[in-house]
């Protein structure tokens, strides 16, 4: 919906959230588009929160909403689960900046060491973009080449080495004042052959790609594991690098990474989100070769950080709570799985994707929603660019519409996941709610 | 030192960290060289931190250290002052990631805008690497131009864009495997006319220049308030943008950034560090017309993040507890500058600047030692090349020394900052440790 329509909705959310329009006026003054992240900005304006607590988000004017955004899909237990509540704030009591090697960064590392097997070697950072970043920086530190390949609609964080080819239609350069673009490469996803192709046109310049096992800005949708063998098997062919980001994926469909299960062997993973438990932390993982060059002891390093707030105690003791309560709750993945698969097939449903009205996208806890255009029908969404044919502003009334109305919160126009705080009877009042806006716009 | 070559005192420091040995031999399993951050190594190895507190930090062996790196001085009031530690609490009970405009990012950006003139809009990231990442975007995004200017040995963190002439020489490459560095240009430092002269090579493509107040990683030098202003005359002739990069010095200083003390008019700012209280922060700031660019309701828009833990309200909470507590209690900066001002005398007085042995730098509450070598005098250190040329072996040796010896920890190479929990006891105490170690020197 372009900025300053007026949504579907608008005066009812108006009407319980005068004291979030008053400090979103203020928001405004301070930050470009009243945010610090322009996907939080959302029509006519965004709540502006107060607290979270288990699978709900509160506003300033105490408004509660069922929470499927989750922290950027960070917190997979949840808003305050008790286990990492508590090891915060025995942290907060031990300093939760040290600057120095640390016992709770080397317990996190302990268990990403033995949950990730292609994690020899770790280092941290504040965020995935940074992780992301490094990663691009390795590979061709260790190939010596210079291009990097990734998908269409892969999103791989902010860094000037990889903003290519994030939206629709994928050849538009994503911002003024990028350098270095030309060594990005960007290639179909989900199909292969035009994948390797693509790559073979840059066989002798290419020190890697990076990819998602489940594209995540990019509309929720998952790789073939065929797909993701045959551009290993490329790669690795070629002498270039296999990256998986895993930044979403990590810990969030299984206890370790996506790839595991798929019998792919990366030599560099990027992992955030999760491991962090909903504090800032990126990590960039890799086998132990490409992971030397970070030595500075050596000639020609590799410049790869972590910076200032890298291996922080607050982060590490967060996201050693949360893996150790997934590692004792292996259960964990089986209920948010099992919602999320209820979450999906419950939106088929209500949203008409036998009909073609809409398709449903994900795995295991993690769902989004696609709406035909009118006069339009919906296939299967495999790659971003379907994602983004789909209709958007129809998309984006549904998720307004569900924050207004039934106090559940998608960001609009995003993916949602499902947590370990939300129960069977969230997940039915969400479907239930999807119901509701399909009707509505039938009769529209 | 080289990596390997047994230390002074390496016994004694065996000697009381067996724990530490024991647990840095796993880290060193996990990651390169043992750390997220090459600089935290140091020989023979470094201790594992457990906890913190006030003006000490303490390893996992009991041993307390009075600590002058806080954090990579990102801690102005020690470690876990009363009131950051409260908002802490507070905050991990109320949620420490929402993924949405909050109260607590509002307040902070408050405080910020009312003391930092040119900070007409903030945007948060997660780190200071991130943040001047943007800065060199937005300057591009807003000039149109390619070239970002910086000064030999000024450092602003990982990104590609500005990772150039940090070390000595300053004409090697930092790093394999970067890409888009010919549009890096540094020009030295403290040396106005030469400055110029560089920069006007580069006039037609100069996107503007991005310079720290004080150089931090660098060498601990303040810059001259004539080159300050005759570089900025520069740029600001040229259609270039001014960029200070304030993450250092930023509510280190005074309350507010060191530049409106030297009437200076930055057209960006990049924040970190102090401003998060210690959590994972960075902050780009600037006036309206520039910032704007990062709109993206606008066409040509600059892409810039946020990212998934910008404006978390756990840093937020905790930076704004810090600026609240500094706003409210201004004799902090008399009290740290002050003990500041004694460490650099004292130090001189110690380790000889009088007779040409070592040199002094810092100002208000930054300081760092520099040896003259062998047979060589330390005259004015101004710029980073000449404090890279003193004797970096004998400043680890003292700094090692302290470590070893006298329970105090500036990291190795490094400079020191004094913090709201030390006491003039503790640095007189540094001051005495300082002296020892000259002494013994001279009978080297």
């Amino acid at each position: 919906m372009p900025r300053g329509d007026i949504p579907d909705h608008a005066a009812e959310y108006a009407g319980k959230t005068p004291a979030s329009a008053k400090m979103f006026a203020e928001s405004s003054r301070l930050h470009v588009n009243g945010v610090s992240h322009n996907i939080r900005r959302f029509d006519p304006y965004p709540f502006v929160s107060r607290s979270s607590e288990g699978g709900t988000i509160t506003d300033v004017d105490g408004n509660a909403y069922t929470d499927y955004w989750m922290g950027h899909w960070s917190l997979v237990l949840g808003h305050c689960h008790p286990s990492v509540t508590r090891a915060l704030h025995e942290q907060i009591g031990r300093g939760w900046m040290h600057g120095t090697v640390n016992e709770q960064a080397i317990r996190l590392s302990r268990m990403i060491s033995d949950a990730v097997p292609a994690a020899e070697k770790i280092r941290y950072t504040a965020s995935g973009t940074e992780a992301t970043m490094y990663a691009a920086r390795l590979a061709r530190s260790h190939t010596g080449r210079g291009v990097i390949a990734k998908v269409d609609g892969g999103w791989h964080g902010y860094a000037s080495d990889l903003l290519k080819s994030v939206n629709w239609p994928f050849d538009r350069p994503e911002s003024t004042g990028l350098v270095g673009g030309d060594k990005i490469v960007s290639v179909p996803y989900n199909d292969l052959d035009e994948a390797v192709r693509v790559l073979g046109e840059h066989a002798g310049d290419l020190a890697g790609i990076i990819v998602e096992p489940v594209l995540g800005g990019g509309g929720c949708i998952p790789a073939s594991a065929e797909y993701m063998a045959g551009v290993q098997e490329f790669v690795h062919r070629n002498g270039s690098l296999f990256i998986l980001d895993e930044i979403v994926t990590g810990f969030r469909l299984r206890y370790g990474c996506a790839y595991t299960a798929m019998s792919l062997e990366p030599d560099i993973i990027t992992l955030g989100k999760i491991i962090g438990g909903g504090m800032p932390i990126g990590a960039v993982c890799g086998i132990d070769d490409v992971m030397a060059h970070a030595d500075d002891s050596r000639g020609g390093r590799s410049y790869v950080g972590g910076g200032t707030f890298s291996a922080n105690p607050a982060a590490m003791a967060a996201g050693g709570a949360t893996l150790e309560y997934l590692r004792g709750n292996r259960g964990t993945y089986d209920a948010i799985n099992g919602m999320g698969e209820r979450v999906r097939s419950g939106l088929a449903g209500a949203l008409g994707t036998g009909g073609g009205r809409a398709a449903i996208t994900g795995i295991g806890s993690m769902f989004m929603a696609h709406f035909a255009k009118d006069g339009e029908e919906c296939g299967d969404i495999v790659d971003a660019g379907q994602a983004a044919l789909c209709d958007q502003e129809k998309l984006r009334r549904y998720h307004f519409k569900m924050i207004a109305r039934d106090g559940i919160f998608v960001l609009p126009g995003k993916m949602g996941a499902v947590s370990a705080a939300h129960t069977p009877d969230d997940v039915e009042r969400l479907v239930a709610a999807s119901e509701e806006f399909a009707g509505a716009e039938q009769g529209r």
